[in-house]
Parts: structure tokens; sequence; C-alpha cells
């Protein structure tokens, strides 16, 4: 998520009431809703030059008018409606009158909701994500490359931290290549408008929250996209930043109040440590340092506690999914949040969208920090966050110990197999997403330094652990980077440009490497994909012996045993310790190759995974 | 606790009933029990030669003989008595009755209960223990060196696992050294008898559970032991081991039944992993090996959920604290023991003595897992062990991780500051036993490669966090060592035997050095045992900044502020960071030295740690 842009946060202390020059009624913040939420209550945003001047006036059939508050900026109004049953489907003016002054009139428009049974499905452990950058991932519309007005305008792929024009577009031209993967859910990183003057692709710094960047395509072609995903049997997941806003956003250039961020007297970054939320002896300024400290100079911190920040972002996190019909959340530096707040958030957006699914990036050190975030208040916290799921970084962390690690007490595989038996620290630990790598970090391949072994062993892992497994885009084309400079681990995907040399999207484009590394994910994602027993069956581990891990994913119907050598060397392992899973078992096949394997004893070349599903006993 | 020598496990299977050349009533336990205890339920164990074949008889007011159970091996006799409130103190036969032969009595004696302040008093965070091994800390009583009869007679003070003749009349002879080094609370390894062929110094194989070790003194001896400690102020607790049963018992040698122990068709050693008995995803077989498999070839693992076995335990220990007035229990091995009997367990204790203070060894791998064996079942275990701390192996690990290891995000003193950050696992975490050391581990100052900046720094921890400290025998006078072989963290208290060229109990027979650390330790342990903000009082920390560790002690009459430079180098600080618990204070005074120093900005060596006691600001 880090920038580093250097503004000093002073004229955010002076931002307020300083932009006269907007138009009389800007803009209206949700522009439409839906009759029949649960909520009856909406809080419009109304943003033009002293509107704050002006009485509201409306008529609708079961809307009723509660209150419109003023606040600090003039240039801004916060209209509390009721929707009451009564109220159908309609547009109807939104009036502000002043006397002596032309009315002004927004016309507002209350839909139908769409509860179609593939909208807002949720994203479960059944599910196989795909991660990518969309500036990152092919170019499918060059017309809207350079976009006129917004402050970057350069588009340079051969710089890291330029656009390279990548689109929405370009994601619906491939989403064939991804089915075809097995993969069943696409999570790009934030294609809300991000209009900062430098490294703008990056996503975070939020501009307009009702607004897909033009550089990516419209709010209709990202409504069309989640459509045609859902018409191929994909999900897709939106990524939230609720905790800071992009200074260039016209919230920030014209704030409604100080409040809506946290202020300081000179700039303060967060510490970033998430110990400091949870640890009982820590102290109010860590915490607040912590939490509203600032991400970057170019992301203002939300406050979070302001109950009109609260509203704004809550609907506008629901009317994306009413709008798009969007399957699931994933909520960016979730720790930093206010936890009230996103306790409440939560809460809110399952009324409304019951199956949807939410998981939270939580990069901290241990399982027990991760649960410290997690619904259900299992570990002792004292407080419901109502969070039904993290990003596993300690099973990211162990499994890279696994592979890379020499083996110890805890170390090496032991790790892997220590941390899964921490499991018990969650309320359901298959909510959580496990993952290889992401845009914030070393590719996969780079940590385990282009070792093919390792890198078939981690993929395997990957799809036949619990929880939901998300994939980086382009890890299955072998390819690589080193996080610092972060750019490098969000290079293009090659063939995503219609001036590339190579069409990594085929197998012709592909080298013979790269296809059997992406015919061996391919295998594996689609095994995982049309067997239970990965997707909801249960996990029985073994402690490890003598460098080999071996576990189990079952149940009725079948089992499918992994085993991993890490030792450097070939290694032969009988299997009558495992008697409990493999049962009667004598005969196994192969997922990768198809082969007919003894189960008497087992041979695992060094730093492999076979992965295997049990034969039933012929007697 | 583990040793290493051969023995299998067959002559266990075989052992029922094959002594039949003892007497006819061998003994009976618990030999003696009190009127007026919260439960009115006793279970005596009678061993005798085909003691089976008996009636039992008895006639006392008050107590009613509900059950006579016969086991397998005919020389045992299991009887339920209940005692009601009509039973009043005194002695009455139990007779064991056969036609045709002589009767067989045992005069069974109810004595009062001690209520008195001074006993069962519970060891809290007000305390400082010193954990010393008798065989090693002082010979006072040469006369019971060698104990005919016993399989051990040899005293070899050169070797390591023989005898070398330290006693309870050595440890009470040198109370007052422990005094005036401010220790609170004695805890020694176990010293009951332990009548092994080899390393019966060590004392976790109980072969008596009624009877001190003769080479340590007797049962009388121990009790003045206990008086007198409580006389000076000082506290007792008592090392208890439910896991396992040294294999020369005569619970062994003639077992009651086959499931006293738990039998393995051939020898199966536990594989010491803890995961597996908290792993959500273990296998049966796991746990059965963790729980079950023998600690070592001399150490029978009990089978904790067999209800003799359980009565026989508990009984034991209550008779213990009743006996002699013990202060609290330290369990050894906690995480291999039947869970459902140890919360049972610890619930009866308490019953009978609401103050005792318990803890459990859990050298374990995080917090977490510690936590899962604490009671109040916080961390999501579904169960309530009942258990109020454990040996804080976590914290011991973190401390030695601030010593020597390099900062980085949870790397060196961060690593400390994040475990602290994790309290929020735990009921209590001030209910938990910190440690440098152990006689399971290398020695402290071995472990800080005998830099004694870090030597001082780590007394300093260990005086002022949370919980209730823990010292070992020695580490005040600069004893070093490494466990492995593990006879070397064992050495003899110099001066503990009258042959000793140097008394170490005194000032002059110690070095300059010595006698530096002596007093360094003396002077915190001595101030810690005056400053109850050190004992009870808050933990306030603060993320470590530059390499440095600011914490504070605090409650409403005093504020101890503890810095620790975990650099290399001589480093700075200012302090208004901290202004949330200095106040106002512009003055401190330093506990070490009695220095006055002024707070506007500190000066620690490297590797040091201040430790300031912030004086009232006078304005």
């Amino acid at each position: 998520m880090r920038k580093s842009l250097l503004l000093t946060a002073s004229c955010i202390l002076m931002a307020l009431g300083l932009r006269a020059q907007i138009p009389a009624l800007e803009r209206v913040e949700p522009m439409s809703w839906w009759t029949g939420m649960s909520n009856p209550n909406l809080q419009l945003l109304v943003h033009g030059n002293n509107i704050a001047s002006r009485q509201v006036q409306l008529s609708y059939p079961g809307v009723k008018l509660v209150a419109v508050h003023k606040v600090e900026n003039s240039n801004y109004l916060f209209i509390d409606f009721k929707l009451f049953s009564a109220a159908v489907p309609g547009t109807f003016p939104i009036k502000f009158v002043k006397k002596g002054e032309k009315d002004l009139t927004y016309n507002y428009t209350l839909k139908v909701r769409d509860h179609s049974a593939n909208r807002a499905q949720g994203v479960t452990n059944k599910d196989l994500i795909y991660l990518l950058m969309p500036d990152r991932f092919s170019n499918g519309d060059p017309s809207n490359d350079v976009v006129k007005g917004m402050r970057e305008t350069g588009l340079h792929r051969d710089s890291m931290y330029s656009r390279h024009g990548g689109d929405i577009q370009g994601l619906m031209n491939h989403l064939d290549y991804l089915k075809d993967l097995g993969v069943t859910t696409v999570w790009m990183t934030p294609e809300i408008e991000n209009d900062e003057p430098h490294a703008s692709y990056h996503g975070y710094a939020v501009t307009d929250y009702y607004k897909i960047d033009p550089r990516y395509g419209t709010n209709e072609l990202y409504k069309q996209y989640v459509e045609k995903c859902h018409a191929m049997g994909l999900k897709v997941i939106k990524d939230l930043v609720h905790n800071h806003i992009g200074t260039e956003s016209y919230l920030i250039q014209d704030m409604p109040m100080k409040s809506w961020v946290h202020q300081w007297p000179k700039y303060t970054n967060s510490n970033f440590r998430d110990m400091a939320v949870m640890d009982p002896h820590g102290s109010a300024l860590d915490k607040k340092i912590m939490l509203d400290g600032w991400f970057d100079h170019r992301m203002a911190d939300l406050n979070e506690g302001n109950p009109y920040v609260q509203n704004y972002l809550t609907q506008n996190h629901i009317w994306w999914v009413e709008y798009a019909g969007i399957d699931g959340f994933r909520l960016d530096t979730y720790p930093y949040n206010d936890a009230a707040y996103m306790a409440k958030w939560a809460q809110d957006v399952k009324r409304e969208f019951p199956r949807l699914s939410i998981f939270g990036e939580t990069l901290v050190w241990s399982a027990a920090n991760q649960a410290f975030f997690v619904q259900g208040d299992r570990v002792n916290r004292g407080f419901d966050t109502h969070l039904p799921g993290v990003t596993d970084g300690v099973v990211k962390d162990a499994i890279m110990e696994a592979l890379n690690g020499k083996e110890g007490w805890t170390d090496g595989v032991a790790r892997l197999y220590a941390v899964l038996a921490q499991d018990f620290l969650y309320e359901d630990p298959t909510r959580n997403t496990i993952f290889l790598d992401n845009h914030d970090m070393s590719r996969f391949l780079s940590v385990v330094n282009d070792d093919y072994n390792k890198y078939k062993s981690g993929m395997a892992m990957l799809m036949t652990l619990r929880g939901v497994p998300q994939m980086y885009y382009g890890d299955e084309i072998l390819m690589k980077g080193i996080s610092n400079p972060d750019g490098l681990v969000r290079a293009d995907f090659s063939g995503g440009w219609k001036e590339d040399k190579d069409n990594k999207f085929t197998a012709a484009g592909r080298s013979k490497e790269e296809n059997d590394a992406f015919n061996y994910v391919r295998t594996l994602a689609n095994y995982r994909k049309n067997t239970p027993a990965l997707q909801t069956g249960k996990l029985m581990q073994f402690i490890p012996q003598k460098g080999i891990y071996v576990y189990f994913r079952y149940d009725d119907g079948k089992t499918v045993m992994v085993v991993y050598n890490s030792n450097e060397k070939e290694e032969s392992t009988t299997t009558d310790y495992f008697a409990e899973r493999i049962k009667g078992a004598k005969k196994a096949k192969s997922v990768i190759t198809g082969e007919t394997v003894n189960l008497d004893k087992l041979t695992i070349p060094g730093k492999s995974t076979l992965v295997l599903e049990l034969l039933p006993s012929t007697k």
C-alpha cells in the first residue's frame, strides 16, 4: 500500500471551503438508491458552492426528509431520508432553494433491487481467487489509456510507477483464460478513481468513490464485467479501502469538516504496528498513532469515528454491490481501521447481502494476532469484529518456511504443521484466504529462488490446504519479481497488450517451462474445482517425520492425501502410520500424472509433493 | 525431565501380582487423613499379599465404609469411605479379616486441620521464586548421604548424574541467605522418593508418593522446613508429577491393574508435541502418542483416565498440603496430562485450599499455545483447564531474543514487545511464572555468552516485568552451564558442602565479580519486594524505537520506568514520547545506583537497562 511522495498535511488543515469555484450543485452521493433495502435510512452528501445556504425540498410517497445537517464547510449538506415500504421505484426532484436565486434541482432515482441468484453470492472455500492489478493485466481499450484532465496522463510501460494502460475491457477479454485455468473468482486491486499525480495505477488512494477510474473504463462497463463473470460462472471481489482516502479527492481538497480525517499538528505516519491495537499493556499514544496516523502523505487517514464518514463509506459499499452484483469484499489494511465502526459496517453490509463474503487484509505476526481481528471473539478480545476471515499471511509465511527452511521443532516444514495446529484460535479458519504472494510482496517463484520443485510444492499446498486459495496473476506462467522496489512484482502480463511480442495467454506464446507450470497449476485448480473434498472437506494433518509432512483432505466421497518431502533428497515412507485416514486403501491416483501409485511405500523426490486421490479398496 | 536408560516396557506388562513376597499388609495410603475436608470422600489404597481375599471391617462415628473394590491384582484393595461431619479427630482400627487366618489391623488416624494463616498461602506476583535441585544446593546432613537398601548408593560429586548429597537440612541452613537475597519463595525439584538405580537425584521418577527421599530427609523434616520458611516469611512450592511414575515404584513393580499406566505393544515414547493436543486437524494417533506415550523408559505414563489413579494422585497432593502447609504447586510436563482429570484435580485441590497457587510447566511454541493450557477458556479451546498460570517460556525466549537478537519488526527487542502485546490471550497473564532459566535448559549467563551487561539487563527484566519471577539457584553468583549434556546446568552451589574450598553463601567466599552480581540481584530483588508497583502494579509498554525499549510498572503509589538499550553502543533518548506515564516528573532515582537522573534525556550504555523510580515533581 505504501507510496513515498512528499506533501505536508498542512494543506489539509487549511482546505475547508477554499474551493469556491465549484458549481452551485456539484454532486449528490449516493447518486441513486434502491427501494426494499433492509436499512430504511439513507444519508445523502450534497456538494455545491455554498449549498448550505439553501433549503431542501422534496415530496415523494414513502420518502421522508428526516433532517438536513449543515457542517463546518458551507459547500456541504448532509440530508437524512427515511424510505418507507410505501416508496416505489421512480425518480423525484430534490430542490435546493434560496430566496432570490434560481432553484437547483437533482432528480433522485430509486430503483428496484435485483435479487438474482448469481449476484452477491459470496466467495468461499469452494472458490479459487485470481488477484490482479487492472493496469498491469491487459489493455483492452487503448482509447482510455490517456484521459484528458486527469492528473497523471503519461503512459509509460517501461516505468513500474507509471500507468501501463491495462483496463477492465482487457480483463473481460481474458476471462476465458482464467476460466480455463480453473479460477472461479477475480479480485482486482481497486478500480475506482485514483486521480493522483503519480503512481495512480496503485489504486489505494481513492479520489472518487462512485466512479470507476476512466482509464479502466466506466461504471457501466464494470457492471457489464461483473455480469459477464457471472454468466461464465465466475465471481467478483471488490477491494475496499476504509482506512484512507487520496488527498486529491474533492472530499479532501474541499473537506466537509476538519474531522473528516485525522488531523495532526505535523504530518504523522502510522507506526504500522498491529500489536499496538491489541496490546493490553499498550500506551494510548502508540495506539492512536497506529490507528490515526497516516498511511502515506498521499493517503489521508479517514476519521471512521465520524458518523458522516461512516454513512458515506457504508452506503458507497452497499451501492456498489447492489449496482453491480459484486460477490465479495476484500478490506484493505484492516487493523488500521476503527474497530467499532468496522464491526457495525460488516453487520450493515451483511444485513443487505447475507451471502456476501468479506475478508480483511491482516499482515500481522502470528495466528493469534490474525485471530484477534476475526469475528466471534474467540481470543479474549472482548469484542466481536464481525469480520468473517482474513488474508492468512501466517500460513503463507509457514508455507515459505516449509519450502525454504530447515526442519526443526517448529522450523522448516514443522512450522506449517504448527501454524495449522493453531487453527483452534478461529471461529472458522476455512474462511481465511490463503495465498503464496500478492501485489505487496515478492513473487512466490522468487521467494523460492526459482526452484521449480518448491514452486510446484507451494502450488500444491495452495490448492489443497484449508481456506480460500488466492493466486496472484502471472504466477502460473512463472512470473518473478522482488518486492523492493515493489514495482517489480507488478509487471505486465505478457500478451495483454497488442504490441507484446509473446502472448502468454495462449500455449503457443508460452515457453515449454511456462506451459509446464501453467498445465500443472491448471490441473490442480481444475481438480480442486471438481473435488469437494479439497473445498469443504476436513483437513487432517500428521506431525512431520524426518522432514516428510502428510495431510489429508476428505469428505464422505473422497480422500486426497498430500505428501510433501521437505528434504533436499528423495525419500521414501511407508504409510501404515496414516491408517486412520488411508483406512483400507491400497492404491491411489496421482492427481498430476494420473498414474496409479501403490500406497505401501511412497517415494517422493526432494522438495516435491505428491497429491494422491485414494482409490477404493478392491478386495 | 529426560533420561535415557534402557528398560523395555515388557516387564511392566507382566508385573501384575508377581511380587508375592510382600507382607500381608504392606501399606495403606493415604496413611492418615483429616476431618473437616470439603470433600467427604476418601479412597484408601491397601497393598498386601493377597489382601483382596480379606473382608474389611471398621467402626468409627461419622466414618462410613461405602465400598471395597477388588481389582485385577489381588494384592490390592481400594476402600471408599465417606467422612461425615460427625467424625471427630481420632484413631480407629481398620481390620482385614479372613476365616482361619489372623486378623490384620491398620490404625487409621483422622487429624484436625490446621487453618493457620501462613499455610497454603499461594505464591503470587508479590513473590520471587528461587528454584533449586535439593541434591545440588547444600549437604546439611552427611548421615543421609548414603542410605542402605536404596538402589543408588554411590555419592560422586564429580559425576553430574550421580548423587551429590545435598538435602533439606542443607537448604534449611541457608534460608537466611535466600531471605537476604530478596527471595520470598523456594521451589525445590521433587524431593519425594526416587529410588532409581541411576540419576536418582533427578526427582521426576517418583517411587513413593508419600515419602521424602531418605537421602533428602524425612517427612517430619520436610514439615519442619516448611514451618521454618513460614516463620521466616518465606513460602514453599512443591513440584508435582502427574504424568509419569518411576518404574521402580511398588505401584509399577506390582501393579494394581494393567490400566494403571498406558500400555503399548512395544515401548513407545511420547512425541513431545503439544500441538498434537490442540490441533483441530490433528490425528488421533499423534494425540494418543503425545498423551499416552512414555516420557522415558524409566518413567511409566500414568493412566490419568483411571479413577483409581485419579483418586490416588489427588489425595496424595492434598495430603502433602495439609500435612506440611505447602503454599503452591508447580506441575511438571503439564501438556502431557489428561486434560479432563487435570481440570477436576485443580478444582478438587482449590476446594480444599482456596489460596493455594498452581502453575503448570508448558515449554511450548507461542503465547497462544501457552494460553491453550490456561484457565478461563479464553482461546477457543472449548474447555476450561482451571490452571491459573504457566511457566512462561515464551516470555523467556523473548527476553533472550531481546538480549541477543538484532532488532527487526518482531526480532530482537521487538520480539519481547510483541510477545507481551499478546497478553490479551490470557485470563490473567500476571499469574504466569517468568524466568530466565531452569534445571532443564542452559543457564542464563551462558545463553547471553557471559555478557555481563546482558546478564544485568535480563535480571532487571525478570524483576520488573509482569508475572511471578522465578530465579534458578546460583544465577546470582554467575553460575554458568550449557544444557546439553544437561548435567552441567545442575552443578553444586559452592559452599553448600563443608569440604568446599569457597563458600559463596558469604561475601567473603565470592569473587569481586560474583559479589557485584549478587549485590545487583539482591538490590533489585529487595527493591521489588518493597515496591508494590513492581508486584501488582500495571504494566505499560511502548513500541521499541531505534532499539530502545521503554516500559513502566505503576500503581497509585509509584511509577517505575525501565529503559533497555538493545543496541551494542550507548544511545540517548528524550522522554517526551512517554509523557502519558511520566506525567510531570522531571527526575528519577536509579534503583541500582541510587543516583538522581534528569528525565529530559536519558543515556543508556549498550545492552544495558536503567531501572528508574520516578520522583514526584516539585514545582
